[in-house]
């Protein structure tokens, strides 16, 4: 039974991952997981077709600790904000200590000297798990809708 | 009196009918209304001068199959992603079975090999009734703010 | 502790905000806020530099009036529509009486025969009190993401 308390805990945990990353705090990104997960980018077609082909491929909070170090010492891309609108939220009880939650997302991004513009925008199919400290992602599938992206996809979504 | 509870089951009702357009399963759309509805789609300048002149308008759930089955077999058109992003929601019961909700609503839009880009912003102003199978729309009025479209409107909002 | 029940009555102060300022009632808009209050518009760059020039700055509500009435009066620019949305509400109460709000925000605008378009997005980083009337903002500071925006910024975000 989805009570309000459970989606308001839902959106919280939301709330919470949108703000580290919008707020470049990229190194608490993967406490949002459990040490055994699975994140994946991918696009919308490639999903539909069931064609492997991810974006972001992460299968364990290891390699999420990689991305961001990726992120931070080796890739080079102009500096920029971001910013997440998730909403729509769609929950489903597997168990008392699992979820799958689905949502709609959308990051905008501003590069330095220009306009806000919409970069990545799709939706999240998520398994959530309770754990001692709190809600964690066990799998995080985003699954964008356009294959063009204004500027790379540097950071995760 | 307006509990979170209530507040929950109408976000979750507008989820369900978000992921039904996002997920093009367009036929389950007119399930979210009551057989006998109103459907309308029209400019913000008309509805603030009381013009008629709706962009679609279906008064029965009976024209709202009838208007999937137009999208579906007899329009031409590019195919796209949608993404519909509804928020600030604002609730007044009516009576125990009616309740009136507004809400502000965006809808994105990617065209093959394109950028994701807003296709329609607005306001949604909805009555909405409790039926034994739950919350339906009896009216859904959705107001959008611009008399510009990329492309054409052509499916529901 | 932040119930459920906490979150819907913060989130229908920000839904009721939002119409006031969509449904173009800018006479509505300093009500929202404490006598004594702070109204901040200021970009990140700024914000996070600890830089204090803001686009907009008001230190009372005697100055919110002060502002309806130059936009309503003295400031010249073509009508448009506003549409906000506003995400991600992470609530910390302080005391009983006044709660810490940040959340994402996300203005749309539109010009007359203009498409809708992103005019400026950021994150509100909120101070609200209870007060016999309901919940106000005694601090309201937008930190916008962009320094451009998309014509200038006239309404109160």
């Amino acid at each position: 039974m989805i009570t309000s308390e459970l989606r308001c805990e839902v959106e919280t945990l939301y709330a919470n991952y949108a703000a580290a990353l919008d707020d470049n705090e990229l190194e608490r990104w993967p406490d949002f997981f459990t040490e055994d997960c699975l994140y994946k980018l991918v696009p919308r077609e490639n999903w539909e077709r069931n064609l492997p082909v991810a974006l972001m491929l992460c299968e364990s909070r290891a390699m999420l600790r990689d991305r961001v170090t990726a992120v931070r010492n080796t890739a080079v891309y102009a500096p920029r904000s971001l910013r997440h609108f998730i909403t729509q939220f769609r929950i489903a009880e597997e168990t008392p200590e699992r979820l799958r939650v689905s949502a709609n997302y959308m990051v905008l991004q501003t590069l330095v000297d220009d306009l806000t513009r919409i970069q990545n925008a799709g939706r999240y199919l998520d398994l959530i798990v309770r754990t001692e400290s709190g809600l964690r992602f066990k799998e995080k599938v985003c699954v964008f809708d356009s294959v063009l992206v204004p500027n790379s996809l540097i950071y995760p979504v």
